[in-house]
Order: C-alpha cells, then structure tokens, then sequence
C-alpha cells in the first residue's frame, strides 16, 4: 500500500477541506475516488490520439486502435480471460441488461426452466431480470435471504434441473457479505452440469482478485467506476462458447458482416455486442486504474479492506446506539450498513458531513427487496477503499458519538 | 470562427506531424477531435468533484449531481428542449436501440401498422428496426434512393396511413446530402397527423442548428463524440408524452420507484431511461463542447462547413480521375464521398496519410445497403469541422493528384 502522503498527491480531492475538516471518503461502494494517473492517460490519448477505432487506416486511427485493443488486452490479463471475451459497455447495469435481453432473444432458457436470482441483489441484477423476464415470458426464481443473511446451504436447495441460470453478487453491496463463488460453482455445477452462473462483481472485482478460468464462471460484470477508472465503461466477460450462440444485443456500425434490406449477419466476438463507437478514452483510463491497482497488488488491497472493515466492526460493535446490519459469522468486508437507533439514515448523513467531512451513504443502496429482509426502508452505509486508513474509521467514530450526543 | 493558431492551441493534435506532414484531419464524420477546454473540465471533475449522482447527501455527490444536472440543463437550451426531455445515453446507437426497443416492447405501432426508413441510413438507424422489427413482428419499410440521392417527392409516396413511425438521418454520412427535416415532418403530418418522427441526428447536429420545438419532431439521437465532446455519452432528446408512456429499455438503480418481488414501478422522466451510474464526466465535457461550439455560433459553423464543402467540391470537379457520389442538385454539407478511378479507396486513403499527412476515411461507412444504392463496395470520404481551412483542402487535393500519379 501507499502512504497517506503518496495517497493524497494521486487523489488530490482528498486534499479538499469539506466544512473546515479534512474529506473522509466512506462511499466507495456507490464510486471511488479518481487517480491523477488515470486522468493523465485519458487527457493524452483524448488530445493527442483520438479518433474513432477500426474504421480507419490513417495514423490517428491506427494509433487509437491500438490503445483501445492493448487495454482490453490488459483487462483481459486481469481477470484471465481471453480478449475476445471481454466485452466494453457502460457499467454493470448493462452488462446485466445484455445478458437478460441476448439470454432471452437467443431462447437459452426453456419453457420449463427458471432464472435464480436473490433478494440481495442491487437493482441492476433484480430488475432485468424480472422485467425481461416478463416481457419474453421466462419464469425467475428468488431466493430470499433470512435477517439479510446469505445461508449458502439454504441457496443451494433453491438450485434444481429447472435452474437454468443463476445470477448472484460477489459482494452485497448492503451488508458487504461476501458471498463463496467458488463453492455455489462448484456444489451448483453437480446439480446441474451446465448451469450459467453469473456473477454481478461491481462491488467484487474492485476488491478481491478474480480469476474467471479457476473460479469458472461463465459471466461477470464490473464497472470502472468503483475501481479508480472513469464512469461510462464497464465489462461483461463471457465464456467463448455462450457469446458465440447469442444473439446481439445493441445493433449498428462494427457488429456487422453484411447487412441488406433482407437481413444482416453479425460480426466475431468481441465485436459482436460491441455496436456503435465505443467508450475508447474511458477503457484507456480502466487500463490505467487496472495498472495502479495491480501495482498496489490485489492481495495487499483485500488484505486492507479486510483489516479495515474488521478495525471499523470492532469499534462500531461498542457503540449500543448502532445498530449493524451485517452477515454476523460470514466473511465481510469493505462495506458496513448500519442505523443509529431511532433517527434517519439521511440525518445521520447529512450531519456527519457537516460536523466531521465523513462522507457516507444512506438510502436503500439500490437494494429495495434487501431493505424488505432487514425489515428498514434505508440504512447508512459506509465503505472503504485502497486510500482509506484507520484514523478515518476514528474519525467516523468520533463523528457518530456526537450525531447521537445531538439527535438522540 | 478561431484562426488557425487559435485552433492549434485548443486541439493540440493539429500539431503534430504526420509522416513528416503536418496533419490534415478530415475524418470529422467518424469523430471531431477534442479541446482542451474539454479534457481540462472533465479533468477538473474527476480529479476534485467526483462521486456518484443523486445518491448520496454529502458535499461531493452534491457537486456531482449539481454539474451532471447543470450539463444536462445546457444540452437541452442547445436543442430547445425541456431537460426532462433529455436523456444521457452512450451514443447515438444506444439511443436508436433504446427507441427500437422500447417502443417495441411499448407496443406503440399496431400489428396492422409499420415503420418507414431509408436504404441511406447508417447501420445504427438500420440494423435495430429490423432486427428488433423481427423480434417483436413489427414490419419495417423501407424507401430505397435512386443512385444514392434522396428525393424528397419520391419519399413522400412511401408515407401513408400505416406508417406509425419514421426514422431518418439529418444528413447522409456518405454524401453529405442534407435531408429538408423540416417539410419532411411539414408533408409527413399532412398525411398522418400522429406520425413518430425520429431524427438520427449525428451528422446533423454538429454542424447545423436544431431547435426541436420549431423542428416539430419527436425523437433526435445524436452524439458527443462527434462535435468536440468525449466518446461514451450521447443524447436521445424525446418528447414528454411519448416518453411518459414507454417502457423503460435498461433496468436497474436510478430509473426505479418501488421493487418488490412480484413487480417494479419506474420512476420520473428523464431518470425512468437512465438506469445505472451515468457517464457524469463525458456529460460535463459534452456541456464544455456545446459551450465551445455556442461561442463560435452554429450559424457560422454551418457556413463554414457549407463553403468548404463547395471549396472542394470544386476542387475536386476538375480531377477527371475522381468518381463523386454526391447529392447533384441538392444541398450538401460537410462530408463528400468519392473514388478514385480503379483504385481501392483503402490504398488512396493509406497513401495520403503516408505522403501528405492527410487522413481521410475509407469503406463502407457503416452503410452498407447505401453502397448498394451507390453501386460499390467501399468509397473515400472526406468530411470537415472548425478547425478545417481551404489550405487543407489544397493539401487534399495536391494528395489525391500524387495518389492518381503513383497508382494509375
């Protein structure tokens, strides 16, 4: 890891005084902070490389070409994956949307088979399930978590011959649990062999090294937002085998072969679900985040947030006037959601940014039907990343003390 | 306009050498180059502003929401829309799928009605009718040009009281023709008072003024990437009533209003189409690029680009080895498409680039039945912005007499 000093020359942001006090960051889960390498890399390529990719053969596009194909490239390397399977969209929520509309146009899912899905997803991996669902006629299945505890054995009795898909987070983006892929894949796949399993990873591949080939999944969705790289990119990797026997899902320039007024016939992988002109300055600067991340290493990074998180619990647990919403005996980490009995998360919030710069979340985190299983219409929510340290979880305590000395 | 040192302070890439040359960028069709005015503001965000959107209560994610909302805000004075009106997307191909889908799965055109649009059309404009016309059985038409040239009487016979809705580019990305919108929708509302008129505006509204009210359309797509802004954010602009009563397209955080297992509800206009973290940065540098655009006045960047189009078309008249693929008798603007007698267009573009620093663009321009309509597989195109001057016309042209000289 970095020291504080190193920290705070690359994010300049946390220079800035919020209120008088120095900017506590604890909301990496809803996006992390920005490095200067990252913007230095966009800046370059935007001004003096730019231009549209594939298309052309002067220099600029050659150039532009080759940047925007050496960072799938290394994104590629990152989650060992092969190129043509890393796909460039704008986040995970379309990643997650591709996959329900192409799963659903493409009619991998029997008439008799069901989708899996949890009530601890984020929005993004409930609602286009169960609203692609409905239009295209394929029945989901939920599995609800117990006090918003996921109990793996209880899940897997959910999984039977109808599961065609199941899709679930790595991490919950509310109580930060940390959810064992490896053991769904591997209990899922004797049930039945050829399971789809997707893995939505926004809060997971920014956090814990992932390797799709050991872990075998066949998706994985992640945005570069939440990993130090810009908004507006995202990834869906996808096994060869299944994007090759689906359908596209946006249509337009670069995903074509031919096209006439009778039909068109699309293009190879990755190309394939890669209409229109892509985010080319937005994947350089992932490229770039993906360089600094590994260069922290990403064993020292979950090792810290684990630390972090356990550092954070522990004084947390002392305070009888929170109330924690957490996975109790389950691994967690890098997220927090709790309540300070009897006042409103956006109080909370609210105040601890005024009095203290602690810049926390509150709401329902996206996240409705996990709301319903802690019985809270919202909660706060803090969360931690590579630049936070110790003295800003004192911080956050001390913050807390006092909103409750004023608002109890 | 700027003068020419004025412009090679702003885009730093008009500086550099090519091959020895100094570049001649006319690839303006496929992407503008960017300002620095661009890449300093989205810097300035990223770096000191950035967190995520209208989530969050503290100082950042106020700042962000308030310079996301402030982009969107300048977007719609530039079109004369309302900002409800107004929906960030990743380009102009995400906001054709976004219509295609949506007002398939909207069921907005009856079984017995169909869809109008051209053989001109950019894959983008094409390829999502009818390949979601197919998944939804929703008949598409389409009006086929003679010899490229879109006649305006000859169209209007294609419209009749089953079109429930067209969809047609401001101008051709291969001739440059511009097409007369404006008695399009005067002579389409004649025939069918409630027709939906979508306009593909990505060649359209980086050179030409539109105010959408006085335009009387419905629907316009177009892109940042083509008029200074960054690649990743683009713009569907749609009337309030139509938008009110249409299925979302993407699901998931941001476009919800209640989730529970048995359905969702969406919420308000335009948020109901934006599910998922936005491109918050490529918003403000698309803002800086209408800002830069608004001081150097639409009216004059139109004629600008109008007189340099006639400036080469003369030009290149005179080269009786040139094979020109224009509009004839009609008006054109800012792109013009051409081959060199018996010569692959890829190695007449390769060529310039090499000899002369001159970077055009060379295939089918994502259009393929138009290259049908034209009679060949591949053209050249040239196509200008600001920044261009009848010196690189010159250059072009001295080019393309070397070109002919070489490979004849």
């Amino acid at each position: 890891m970095l020291s504080s000093n190193e920290y705070e020359e690359e994010f300049p942001v946390l220079k800035r005084k919020i209120n008088g006090h120095r900017l506590v960051y604890l909301d990496n889960a809803a996006t992390s902070l920005r490095p200067k390498q990252v913007m230095e890399a966009v800046t370059e390529y935007s001004l003096n490389h730019h231009a549209n990719v594939h298309r052309s053969t002067h220099t600029l596009a050659s150039e532009a070409t080759e940047m925007f194909e050496s960072s799938r490239q290394k994104i590629a390397k990152f989650i060992n994956a092969q190129e043509e399977e890393v796909i460039f969209t704008k986040g995970t929520t379309e990643s997650l949307n591709l996959l329900a509309y192409s799963l659903a146009i493409s009619k991998i899912v029997k008439p008799n088979e069901e989708i899996l899905i949890t009530t601890m997803e984020h929005h993004s991996n409930f609602v286009p399930w169960q609203q692609i669902g409905k239009i295209f006629n394929i029945k989901i299945k939920y599995f609800p978590l117990r006090k918003g505890i996921f109990e793996l054995d209880e899940y897997l009795k959910y999984i039977n011959l109808k599961t065609k898909i199941i899709s679930i987070t790595g991490i919950s983006n509310v109580t930060g649990q940390v959810i064992p892929i490896n053991m769904i894949v591997e209990k899922a796949r004797k049930i039945r062999k050829d399971i789809i399993i997707i893995v939505d990873g926004a809060q997971y591949v920014p956090h814990i090294s992932v390797n799709v080939k050991s872990l075998d999944i066949d998706f994985l969705a992640f945005s570069g937002h939440k990993m130090l790289g810009p908004t507006g990119i995202g990834i869906l990797y996808g096994k060869k085998e299944y994007l090759e026997r689906m359908s596209p899902f946006l249509y337009g320039g670069e995903m074509i072969d031919k096209v006439s007024m009778e039909d068109t016939t699309f293009t190879i992988l990755p190309y394939k679900f890669e209409a229109g002109t892509p985010n080319v300055e937005g994947s350089i600067g992932l490229a770039k985040a993906v360089d600094f991340l590994q260069q922290i290493g990403m064993n020292n990074i979950a090792q810290h947030d684990n630390e972090l998180t356990q550092y954070a619990l522990e004084k947390m647990k002392k305070l009888d006037f929170l109330e924690i919403y957490g996975p109790k005996n389950n691994l967690q980490s890098s997220i927090i959601s709790f309540n300070v009995k009897g006042i409103h998360p956006h109080d909370v919030a609210h105040l601890l940014n005024e009095i203290a710069g602690v810049a926390i979340r509150s709401g329902h985190h996206c996240a409705q039907p996990m709301m319903t299983e802690l019985g809270v219409r919202s909660t706060c929510r803090v969360s931690f990343y590579i630049y936070n340290q110790n003295e800003d979880i004192d911080i956050l305590i001390e913050g807390l003390k006092k909103v409750w000395e004023w608002l109890k």
